[in-house]
């Protein structure tokens, strides 16, 4: 029998500020190498035997963002769920195992967040498969990470002695992120860092819910009636899911059902929670250095350095967490990198935007980005993917000169249609109504020129959009 | 009698890198507030009543550069003076010394370094008028300065109780950079920082000249006679300003002559040699922080940022100079900030283009920038002051298409001229003979989008340049 994972894509933009923005989340920045932690957990479950299609929980404002990295994996048949506003991992999960019951009574769920760590994939397969007949048999079975340190970031799992399968423990307790002392007293005694990870039928877990959240199960199974389709996804319906407890699965699940088993893993696990988590795990020069991008160092050391663009370099100091974005740095003593979160909001006071938005702006048809803005002028990078198409559209303030520089693109202006190719410009005059689409089979380029009065992204009419947005 | 300035633009860019570069050096670079420290030079020489109009030696490579800031600065007599190499000060201060003699026999000259910093005015004026009788007397008077500290990285002045004028002391002796314990020492007995600056009879300087240097003096006046006119400046003659020995007006003359008098200076000095003491003249929140730029800090103190353009947020960190720049970022242990010079001797290894190119380029019409460099195409913006015209050329690997953002452009194609305005475009095919020109009175903005094989700058085939750059 296939496992069904299920991918949560929550969490926030706040912790690994500057990289992550809260419409560009951790799971889908490329942290550690050239993938991102979602399209790494994506391979992780990417084999059909032992997995099925994955389904794939993300709030509605990123699935622009999931489906254009399913797209860039190869994964055509995940299926995408989305939830209309943030109601913890309970109500998530409850939705996630009641769509997977309706396909399969039987069906067995893995629960997997997409921005977590996990680079030996045989090693999580197997894990998969030890926990797979306590499963199987009812037992809701979490991944216990064998600790690395006495990290007081981590939750800890204690199991007794009871097995309830072969390499599967009963849990005996779930302790919170400990202080120092109480890490080490728990790394002394053989706990595991809880990786919130588990495997479990759809039906026992609902089961449980039934017994501790019924008002959550009653909510969330009134949404998953309910639900719409929005582009291809299914769309939780609003009303009756934000009627849901906003409560972790830990409180609500785990930590009070008796059937909670663990299964000691034996690979590397993070959770990327901060800079300094992130410094831990990176390759490094001789003098502690994890340098990411073009760096020079005189004299530097035990520094971390995420710099992909511009050239950065570091002079005689030392624990340093440095992010150069395109548009914002941040520069860190590393030890104290949690404190992101304080910045942030500080930050969210005096600059939304920089807290909320990437210079990059993800569209379902491709991205772009400013790449210069004057007083009645503004200069875009677009890029399309191949069969992407914008809303037909119109402006009340600008004029726009677009240069193919790459590709092909259909423009379609006042209802006359013209393929213009690399080399080829085109004008748009005020108000004309437009659109822009990619025929090709190669990516689209093209410089945009404004020029208007009043340039901001809200002087848009959508006539008509192939991805819902009027 | 008025004072003919002489205004040195020697001085490198590396140790204020990567704010400075060899092509955009310290002189030019906006440092403490919106003006440079050329611009503040020739303010503080203004006053036509004292002084005449300045003579600025520079090197060849940065006439437009010196061109810019003059016309920015509505100094429209000044007299420019092009190095063909840099030969130091010594020959550098004859050549000016030569050339203003034979206009004026009784010249009085004011050398002044371009890149240092003096706030007060009328305390440098004071100063000026102080040292004028024993300079008329045929004294080199040199300005010291009372010092704020027991500063390393200056040279220091010990006057004797003799004075050639009243206020001006007869100089008994020069000493080098001290170390730390000689420094202390040098203040405590009353010695004066030397900041550089002298006024003198250009002939007298010239005696002293050919009694010390008289190869130096044979050179340089050669180079002087048989000095060209290069877009309206004077050219010194290659060839034989190229014999002169390369020595600095201190070892040549000022440490060795008997007629060399000091006058205290009362007015604050910097010479700016480090983000170090750039910090320590800046202005400072509570913590001691100095930001320039939109900078948010946590918990971080006595720290130096100078980012115009990126948000830059600092926290739990201390004592660090931090210099972002469009393309590249400096983190450096501030009071370690001289070594910078040492950084850079590494990247010129690495990187010789980020150590000699800031990302804007300046040229005699305006300036350029690149906006975006894909495979096939380059975006740049280009900026042309009122009345500057580019040199009509043509390319071999690259089309462009211009759109106006801003102010009208005359544009040639093919012997065709025409106006091309506010949010128009023209396409220059492959091959076409074209030039660029704003016959407006406000600056010309242009989006330039190319595309091509090749986009170095070096394929352009200038036919005619009003520059003189063919």
């Amino acid at each position: 029998m296939q496992i069904v994972p299920v991918i949560m894509c929550g969490g926030g933009g706040t912790r690994l500020w500057p990289a992550s923005r809260t419409s560009y989340p951790k799971p889908f920045v490329p942290l550690m190498g050239a993938q991102s932690t979602f399209t790494q957990t994506l391979e992780r479950v990417g084999n059909r035997a032992l997995f099925s299609a994955p389904m794939i929980l993300a709030s509605e404002a990123h699935r622009f963002l999931v489906a254009g990295a399913c797209a860039e994996a190869d994964v055509t048949d995940a299926r995408l769920v989305l939830e209309p506003e943030a109601r913890d991992t309970a109500a998530a999960i409850t939705a996630a195992a009641l769509l997977a019951q309706r396909q399969n009574p039987q069906a067995l769920l893995l629960v997997l967040a997409a921005d977590h760590l996990i680079r030996d994939i045989a090693a999580f397969q197997q894990t998969c498969e030890i926990g797979l007949k306590a499963a199987e048999a009812g037992a809701i079975v979490t991944f216990g990470i064998k600790p690395q340190s006495a990290h007081t970031g981590y939750g800890y799992i204690q199991a007794d002695a009871t097995l309830l399968a072969p390499g599967v423990n009963r849990v005996k307790a779930f302790h919170e992120k400990p202080d120092a002392a109480t890490a080490s007293a728990h790394v002394a005694a053989g706990l595991l860092w809880n990786s919130g990870n588990f495997l479990m039928r759809a039906d026992s877990f609902l089961a449980e819910i039934a017994a501790f959240e019924p008002e959550l199960l009653e909510a969330v199974t009134a949404s998953v009636d309910q639900a719409g389709e929005l582009w291809g996804a299914v769309r939780l319906e609003p009303d009756a899911f934000r009627r849901a407890r906003k409560v972790s699965v830990d409180y609500a699940v785990l930590e009070r059902s008796g059937k909670v088993g663990v299964v000691a893993a034996s690979y590397d696990w993070s959770d990327l929670g901060t800079w300094e988590s992130i410094w831990e795990l990176a390759g490094k020069d001789e003098a502690g250095n994890a340098l990411i991008g073009e760096i020079e160092t005189l004299d530097a050391s035990r520094n971390y350095v995420h710099s992909p663009r511009l050239l950065t370099t570091l002079m005689g100091v030392n624990d340093l967490a440095v992010v150069v974005t395109d548009d914002a740095v941040l520069i860190s003593d590393r030890n104290r990198s949690a404190e992101v979160k304080q910045l942030v909001a500080r930050l969210e006071q005096r600059r939304p935007k920089i807290v909320a938005e990437p210079k990059r702006g993800y569209r379902p048809w491709g991205h772009y980005e400013t790449l210069d803005l004057g007083p009645r002028y503004q200069v875009k990078r677009i890029v399309v993917h191949q069969g992407g198409k914008l809303s037909l559209q119109k402006h009340f303030h600008r004029a726009e000169t677009w240069t193919v520089v790459a590709g092909s693109a259909m423009v379609e202006i006042d209802g006359t249609r013209k393929l213009v190719s690399e080399n080829e410009s085109v004008y748009l005059p005020l108000g004309c109504v437009h659109r822009l689409e990619n025929p090709g089979k190669v990516p689209l380029v093209l410089i945009e020129v404004q020029c208007g009065a009043y340039l901001g992204e809200d002087d848009i009419i959508r006539i008509e959009d192939v991805y819902a947005r009027v």
